[in-house]
């Protein structure tokens, strides 16, 4: 191991270990920490790893340095605010019909200029501006045609390389040829969508859901059967089964990682289990795997994908997330439906973007992407810690909210009574950006909820937006 | 006037009065022309604009110097091949399914490493590679977030306001607001399909007409009516007229100014009449106007949207065959149809590429575009009447061939019983592609025509390549 990853490693090891007590409450919010100097002699450590340590804690939100004083335990993860509740299981499938308020939410959300919580992608300061733009210009000076012509409808194949080394991280191992690039994720899963089912079939999805999956579902004539899922582990396996033939569902379309907005994972053993009782129906499954990369913990957890041996799982995902949303560029493993999926691709939009996918290929083949990536997780993950703090802080005290371990949002539940709908235009009026629960559910549950990205990092600003929004909260 | 453009304006007008003499046959092929210095005093133009002159047709084909010995006419442009057919008007509108033949021949067109006249877009030494490369930097340098954010899901406002300005040289007067942008033509003519039909509509559309265009409204579930057109003059109004009670057609999609793969343009007042009908009746009108900026004649042919007074025409177009196939940026102006085409746009990709949308405002801002624009015509023109006379030499005498007044493509008519799927596979043996007719059919019409694209310079290569292909042509 070379001596910067030793030392690394090192720092990492002991500030686990006190973060572990922080959590188990045997260092309690306020307690005083050893001095650099004394975690030094006692944990036989140099000075600058215990140094280390102690920043890559405070960083993450959970210790302080007060000036002349020394270091003080600021926050505690465990010990905070309760996770909110799963939902109610399905009473039937449903055609998914959304109504004005959300359209007109969804407007609000992008045209107003605000500081806004509702957008879950990375904010631009966290984004390899300058190496990525590298990649570009060496595109356009050294490719064919300067990536003027047509790509191939698949997409770039040195691209698609790419794209298929990196599912090695989640023990993937597709060829080249079994990926299809696509602009984004959305287009990816509408492909995915558009090739398993027929307009008036019943699709399975977690409950809560991104509302993008909704209208995509409404615009192919899908009806939809909301899963519970749970805030830690993800969706409920034994109703799903029992819902597949009462729903008659022809497909399912899940976030196993990081899910939006409720931030689940699902462990590697359930999704195994899941993709057998599917597989055993011979029922596709759309899996979106846009925030996989964003994790928290030690290893990326691994995909359906990983564990399919039908072709039935269509894997989808993006660079939207982690590294330039405006570039559209995404994509989906198709398995079995590959030839359908390249057909809608082809007659939908011809190819993707020439340009942006050459120059992703290049920036990926050049190491620039793992290195962005344990940054950006690095940073998501103390943001998610900061804005936790807030909310314990500013928040009411029977506000539930999630504990993700991964992805860019946080899904808090308000007292029972309260209208999500009615804070977002409260919050509006104060210049602040939610998603209101509404918009999460074709079945209009999640009134008394909202989601805040945290993709912008910690500042005074946010601070005081989010008391404001605490303040909303409690007046609502 | 600068001193620069008013020579440019004199030798075009002296070149022109030539062609009009060889077109009336006042000069027949082989006359010989005067001398550059007689030219000068007859004229009384310089030597330089006299020569100038002389190179432009020369440029054209339709003159050659011959050494020692001075300028014949070489080619006439309306002395030569008869003019295809038009098509048989339609017994029943039929849900489109394309065979495998098809698709087969589909996939040869991309993947085969070919000298290919059968893609319709311009060759990359026609495309204003640095100019682009210049926008694309400038972008990446001061653009907000470097382009890596999401644009609005109606596109840039910048590149819509040079969308807006590029109209008025059809006619149109549209603010910036009524235009969406979209992932090429393709997605627009999507887009405009899907909100204004339901699946099982009829939708009249030319004949013969480009293959995208059936795959689409087949996985819309949409019929096809198809409407006989001229390859002069556009589609037949009156038979649409009484095709549309029959028919129960639903909407339109045209491609008034030099469609695919025939080549015809509406005249303006024809296109006046056919906006009248359908808005009498209340049908939307889907134009296609993709090759609507390559005319070979003096003004830009108008729109049917230029007429449109009731929302009713939905305009849409693309950068793809005029500046950059690759950067996938089209547009649509929908009319009264703008919220459901952004809704469309929004759950199918979000939103559009953003570097690739502010590069090519920046182009246009600069006035590139214009100016590219008419060097891109005066090479398409020459082109067409280069390989226009090639054929005509190596083709069978009882070859019929269009020629259009703009576009990319050139529609040949083989003697009756001639395979074009034949003469495509025997082509590609000798590694030259062509778009067999069959592809530009629902009905299967147009067995013995195909098409041929002259994007690429004309060359010996090319010269060859026509010399077999008319050799195949008299062996089928």
């Amino acid at each position: 191991m070379p001596a910067i990853a030793k030392s690394e490693h090192l720092y990492h090891e002991v500030a686990d270990r006190i973060e572990e007590l922080i959590a188990r409450q045997a260092l309690k919010v306020g307690d005083k920490l050893l001095s650099v100097r004394a975690l030094s002699k006692e944990q036989g450590i140099s000075l600058s790893t215990a140094f280390q340590a102690y920043y890559h804690l405070e960083s993450k939100g959970l210790i302080e340095a007060r000036p002349q004083s020394g270091y003080y335990v600021k926050f505690s993860p465990r010990h905070s605010l309760a996770l909110p509740a799963c939902c109610e299981p399905a009473d039937e499938a449903m055609p998914v019909s959304l109504d004005d308020m959300i359209t007109s939410v969804y407007n609000d959300l992008r045209s107003t200029n605000i500081l806004s919580f509702s957008v879950s992608s990375p904010a631009p300061a966290l984004l390899p501006v300058a190496k990525l733009k590298k990649s570009v210009v060496h595109s356009l000076n050294h490719e064919t045609d300067h990536c003027l012509g047509y790509e191939h409808v698949q997409g770039n194949a040195g691209l698609r390389k790419q794209i298929a080394k990196l599912s090695f991280n989640w023990g993937g191992t597709p060829a080249e040829d079994e990926v299809v690039i696509t602009a984004g994720c959305m287009e990816a899963l509408t492909f995915s969508l558009k090739a398993v089912t027929q307009p008036g079939d019943a699709v399975a999805i977690e409950s809560p859901t991104y509302s993008g999956i909704f209208r995509v579902m409404q615009s192919l004539g899908l009806h939809v059967v909301e899963i519970p899922t749970d805030p830690r582990h993800g969706l409920d396996l034994a109703y799903l089964e029992t819902a597949i033939p009462r729903f008659q569902i022809k497909a399912c379309l899940f976030v196993p990682n990081f899910n939006n907005p409720i931030g689940s994972c699902m462990p590697d053993a359930k999704k195994m289990q899941l993709v057998q009782l599917l597989a055993k129906r011979e029922i596709p499954l759309i899996e979106d795997d846009i925030y996989g990369e964003l994790y928290f913990g030690k290893t990326r957890p691994r995909t359906c994908k990983s564990f399919d041996k039908k072709g039935l799982v269509l894997h989808c995902s993006s660079f939207s997330k982690s590294l330039a949303p405006g570039y559209r560029i995404g994509w989906v493993l198709p398995g079995r439906f590959k030839q359908q999926v390249i057909g809608l691709k082809r007659m939908s939009n011809v190819a993707t973007n020439t340009l942006a996918q050459v120059s992703i290929a290049h920036f990926l083949q050049n190491g620039r992407y793992e290195l962005h990536l344990r940054h950006l997780r690095k940073a998501l993950h103390t943001h998610s810690l900061q804005y936790l703090q807030a909310i314990n802080e500013f928040f009411p005290s029977h506000t539930k909210v999630t504990q993700p371990e991964g992805g860019f949002v946080l899904w808090v539940e308000m007292y029972r009574k309260a209208d999500g709908y009615k804070l977002h235009k409260r919050a509006l009026r104060h210049g602040i950006g939610i998603a209101p629960g509404q918009l999460f559910s074709a079945s209009q549950q999640f009134g008394n909820y909202f989601r805040i990205s945290y993709g912008t990092p910690y500042s005074d600003k946010i601070e005081k937006a989010l008391k404001t929004l605490g303040e909303l909260v409690a007046g609502l």
